[in-house]
């Protein structure tokens, strides 16, 4: 008589088996949510900001990009470049940024030699500021964006390719102006070109940055522009300058990888003296290049770290300009 | 008296509970399966192979990479580039596939010559076959391997830009020979080189394939050839011939992407005409081309379907070998 056994009336049964039941699928809610939880993060969490993609992107631009160039005092020079940028392949669309404060648009102008083949918006501004080409422009729709000073030019054939190769570096500033921070034993950086030595650096050179004055870059960097602090806004205001320094110091920082990817030009001039208002960029300005020196110290404060990366990486069009350009002259 | 109490002997409790949380158990390590199978592949899993990598991984290995040579009547070449390539930086060992069959190795020499900066070991073949470089060798330490032909030099610049530039492409052929197929109306492709115009491809060329003979790979890739068709090696050893071509199938089926990078050469160098023996290269054969278009058109039978892909992007060192080669003539 070891054993007593009992039979139970069904509803107690039910209660127990319910309880029982409901007791796995809550284990198994837990369960599923660590594992969820553990799930590695995937490539395109690396993309920059992409909330702000628009959801019902057009077919067109998701192989497209949207061209930014910010002019001030050379509307010549603007309309020329706007003619010759109007008809580069996967174009999507012209933001001009207008930095000429209460200087009336050529819009006027504009569409009445129209038609043209893309749209172009104007955007007015209120105080000519440097970094008024990094807003988060609701009029752009494409994750592409190439970004264009107001005197220089590019060749068709440079954009399409480094487009291509941007479409395989994404998170990364594709473009054709590269530069480099160099490391002082006092710890002081210095900033400069491909003429500046890199002290210990065997063959070859490196370069830390890609200039976005003449680069395509991802959409979602402009909306991380606008979360950065009050002292990186303050330094580009005070110095009118530095704002390409301060977006690879941002998408560095973002990847872990170098900023930039180098494309060499086969074609890239500037026009600056072909404008009659006899305006010449702001790099002419004396302190142009201790400015810029001044800012990555600046900005290394600011991120209590030097977030650059060296490239010694340099990409050409294979077969282009001349057809055997990858030949080697031995 | 609707509810009928019963007291039950802990026995038989422990007995209920006991089969209680057993049933949980069981139950979560099914789900736990489940959720772990549903793992996105993170980007290690792209990695070709990699349960070959040896755990015991020294150090230096891991910043390194094995040189494997494939020789055959030319020993007189195969010392002089020995020489050559033994004091490449990040050069960890040298593999020298023997396919002279019978003939005794120079190793008595080689050692008698010693010490040398590296280990060298000669692997004697029974067989001299083409594919005999493409075994997963034991000996063989490192990620990286560096494939060369026994006629190919190489500067010590150029490999050790490309090793850095494979650094940063470890799933896919990094060296400094391009070549293309070429698909045509009838269906049937052409291999070629970049003589080979492709119709209807606009402005510069493209490549879908690095030849391994003058490359950097993931060894993981060795091991994944041990696994391909028995046709694929019967088409290799029936024209002693392709099994580069094999290789940038593999490569691009396993990754999706282009098979190769090209890197471009300063100074790469055929010494064939450096050998007493007389002997010229394989691809010397008047059917050498034509086998290879074949090779081309019976791998996409194998795999039912073109893996190749085309790519259009040529790496250069920034700043080499002239400092301001990436300057525009302009």
């Amino acid at each position: 008589r070891y054993f007593h056994f009992c039979k139970l009336p069904g509803r107690v049964k039910g209660i127990r088996l319910l309880r029982f039941t409901s007791v796995v699928i809550i284990v198994l809610l837990l369960v599923a949510g660590a594992l969820t939880a553990l799930l590695p993060s995937i490539k395109d969490d690396k993309m920059p900001n992409s909330r702000r993609e628009p959801k019902t992107q057009s077919q067109s631009a998701l192989d497209a990009f949207t061209l930014i160039m910010q002019t001030y005092n050379r509307t010549d020079l603007l309309l020329k470049l706007l003619n010759h940028y109007q008809a580069i392949p996967h174009l999507h669309k012209v933001i001009v940024v207008w930095n000429n404060i209460g200087e009336k648009i050529p819009e006027e102008m504009w569409n009445s030699l129209g038609p043209h083949p893309v749209p172009v918006v104007f955007k007015v501004q209120t105080v000519n500021r440097m970094r008024n080409r990094l807003q988060n422009f609701p009029e752009l729709e494409t994750k592409a964006v190439l970004m264009m000073d107001d005197d220089t030019l590019v060749s068709a054939h440079d954009l399409t390719f480094a487009f291509s190769v941007w479409q395989q570096f994404p998170e990364q500033i594709v473009g054709f102006v590269p530069r480099k921070h160099i490391s002082t034993p006092s710890g002081v950086y210095s900033y400069g070109s491909f003429e500046l030595q890199s002290p210990g650096f065997g063959n070859g050179d490196q370069y830390s940055m890609v200039l976005i004055g003449a680069a395509f870059f991802h959409s979602g960097y402009l909306e991380d522009f606008q979360r950065q602090s009050e002292a990186v806004y303050a330094l580009i205001d005070e110095t009118q300058n530095c704002d390409d320094i301060a977006m690879n110091f941002l998408v560095a920082k973002h990847t872990g990888k170098p900023s930039g990817v180098f494309v060499k030009p086969v074609d890239i001039r500037n026009l600056e003296k072909d404008t009659n208002s006899g305006y010449s960029g702001m790099w002419h300005r004396a302190e142009h290049l201790l400015q810029r020196s001044y800012c990555v110290n600046k900005l290394v404060n600011i991120y209590d770290g030097m977030p650059l990366k060296y490239s010694n990486i340099m990409i050409s069009q294979f077969g282009f300009p001349n057809y055997a350009n990858h030949k080697n002259k031995m």
